[in-house]
């Protein structure tokens, strides 16, 4: 028997009931059946984005978002900060690029955090800055950024803060309101547990004035028209009915848990992994671990491909390799999303046999006790 | 009780194995697994579009599609010729414009087909032209184009012909690589029985040359990204993972029942809705009519809206309005995708009860016999 343990950072397992809902029959998206699901869906998400604001949803993967953000908010010649400490952050760098935007870099070591203090440097450097990209859980590192740090020094210039948060949101905490975030990214397949195809952005007053002030090129991700069209509950172009049916029931999962019991839960799973890692000898490789996921560095001899390989074919455990200038280095456990303790686990004992079987050193069960001993905390 | 009949243009019905396919767990897409679903699927779409080259799977509506056939194609400054004869050539336009095209418009009277002889005169008229934008079926007006005679036209200049076929794939006849049509754009939810969410486009060699010519602002709609990308049987961004398997199952229907039969078929049902229009006394709006859908105008007296109102609460059958200049001027009966002769008999015999109640005079059963003499024809 093949049974499948999906822990990706994305796509992550969806619940039955919202697999089920996205099996009803097609309906028409211009109703009130289908607006009520809408409108619902779209509360769920200011309370999981912790918005006031309206939240608008694409049919696109999470990148359709981030493009939207860029081409709404920056115009040719135009400048961004844009840091760059992994795969995704250097996208926002790639998409200003696209529209010619003028970018000043904040490179950061693959694994460490931007330091607040660099973005108020760039800042001071560069005063006709019109926006500041970061990334809340750079998903290829598994670092979380310090957002509320970045916002409070970003809101004191007339720049904006745009945050990709499309691994890092419903796991990582991330006040968009309080903090003063001017725009969030998600995408639907992460914490949102929901399969990919749609993607969320939220923009502040500050950002909105931007986006009105310009004449994006942008059709499809002209986030003017997407607001226009919410006030009657619709969306410019035909929207992705069954996965906005499905997002409104993902998202009841995390009402019912209550956003703060969600949170709690990724960082105690987060914390296990952690412990877990370290009671087998391993390194994390994050020095600011996110709580969507843990990024373990592989020890000399163990080539992490290999090992991710292993576990699939033998245990059916999915975890993720290492991505461009990582491969091989490290291996990533998500604990995103529909994800409980004996799912880290699992990950643990079976991190732990594989690493035998590639001829690592390791004593079985230690970084399952570890793990045990976060998890059987009161 | 309860029952919908959805006979819209858009979404269409998804047949139940196609739903179920997509509440099947969630899987990774850079797999063995995914990739299997994603070429079969691929293999399918070359069936439908008539095409030996690759079609590309995009997560978007079709509008996005759209948008990476005029991103990729056109540069600021550079000419378009734009049939408009209804909502979606219009749309056409808007895109062209909103990248600074220099856009020569063939406005066309809502209901009318475009002759072929005007894109050649236009053609002539402006040698400078890049690309031709042409509409298969008008979902706004229910009119077909004469594709292949535009085709024919066009492929003897330089300029490419780029043809929206989201709503008439699978129901009009569209011979891409024999007619010559050097783009093909279409959506999900339409003849390939799908949820939206996913749209396609396939590109000839000649406009491929375009686009490797210019370089375009499209990040998430970077043509050339979905090729590469291709090669490996992957997509640039994280695809609609569940959107891609419910598409390969949608279209083994296709496959099983054969292309020619399911064009047939729509033929079939066009034919008896507008023999059972005729029957009923009223007239046909298009006067070049498209086999994915029928537009009725609305005899005087009669209001579009509130006869589509009054069909959906009375017999929970679905039909669309008329949009734009037509709101109340025409109701729109689709026979496409997951869609019989039963379904058609439905739409006419409670259009009838719809049309009395209404006030109209109408003899109850004049449409449904005459479609009923179309449809016993061996």
């Amino acid at each position: 028997m093949k049974k499948t343990y999906l822990l990706t950072p994305g796509p992550t397992p969806v619940p039955p009931d919202v697999l089920l809902e996205m099996a009803e029959p097609m309906i028409h998206h211009r109703t009130k059946e289908y607006q009520a699901y809408f409108q619902e869906a779209t509360r769920l998400l200011q309370l999981v984005f912790q918005t006031q604001r309206e939240v608008l949803t694409l049919t696109s993967s999470g990148t359709g978002a981030m493009e939207a953000a860029v081409a709404n908010l920056l115009a040719a010649g135009q400048q961004a900060i844009v840091v760059r400490g992994g795969k995704f952050g250097e996208r926002w760098g790639e998409l200003c690029e696209a529209y010619g935007v003028r970018v000043v870099p904040i490179d950061v070591s693959w694994g460490r955090a931007v330091d607040p203090a660099a973005v108020q440097q760039a800042l001071a450097k560069h005063p006709d800055t019109r926006a500041v990209f970061a990334t809340l859980c750079e998903t290829s590192t598994g670092v979380v950024s310090d957002v509320r740090a970045i916002a409070g020094v970003v809101a004191k210039t007339s720049a904006v803060l745009v945050v990709d948060a499309i691994s890092g949101l419903g796991a990582d905490e991330l006040q968009t309101d309080a903090w003063g975030v001017d725009v969030v990214v998600a995408g639907s397949q992460k914490g949102l547990m929901l399969p990919p195809g749609l993607s969320f952005i939220t923009l502040s007053d500050k950002a909105w004035q931007l986006v009105a002030a310009h004449k994006p090129i942008a059709y499809y991700f002209n986030l003017l028209a997407y607001r226009k069209a919410m006030q009657t509950s619709d969306t410019p172009f035909t929207p992705a009915i069954s996965l906005v049916r499905g997002l409104g029931k993902a998202l009841r999962w995390i009402e019912r848990e209550g956003l703060p019991a969600v949170l709690a839960r990724h960082r105690r799973l987060a914390e296990g992994v952690r412990a877990g890692t370290l009671g087998m000898r391993l390194q994390l490789f994050a020095a600011q671990p996110s709580n969507a996921l843990t990024a373990i560095a592989m020890p000399a001899g163990v080539d992490g491909e290999r090992l991710v390989r292993w576990l699939r074919d033998r245990f059916g455990v999915w975890l993720a390799e290492g991505q461009a200038e990582l491969k091989g280095k490290i291996v990533r456990v998500a604990h995103l999303g529909y994800m409980t303790e004996a799912d880290m686990l699992v990950a643990l004992s079976s991190l732990e046999l594989g690493l035998q079987a590639l001829g690592h050193s390791v004593t079985l069960g230690t970084g399952v006790r570890a793990a045990e001993e976060v998890f059987g905390r009161p």
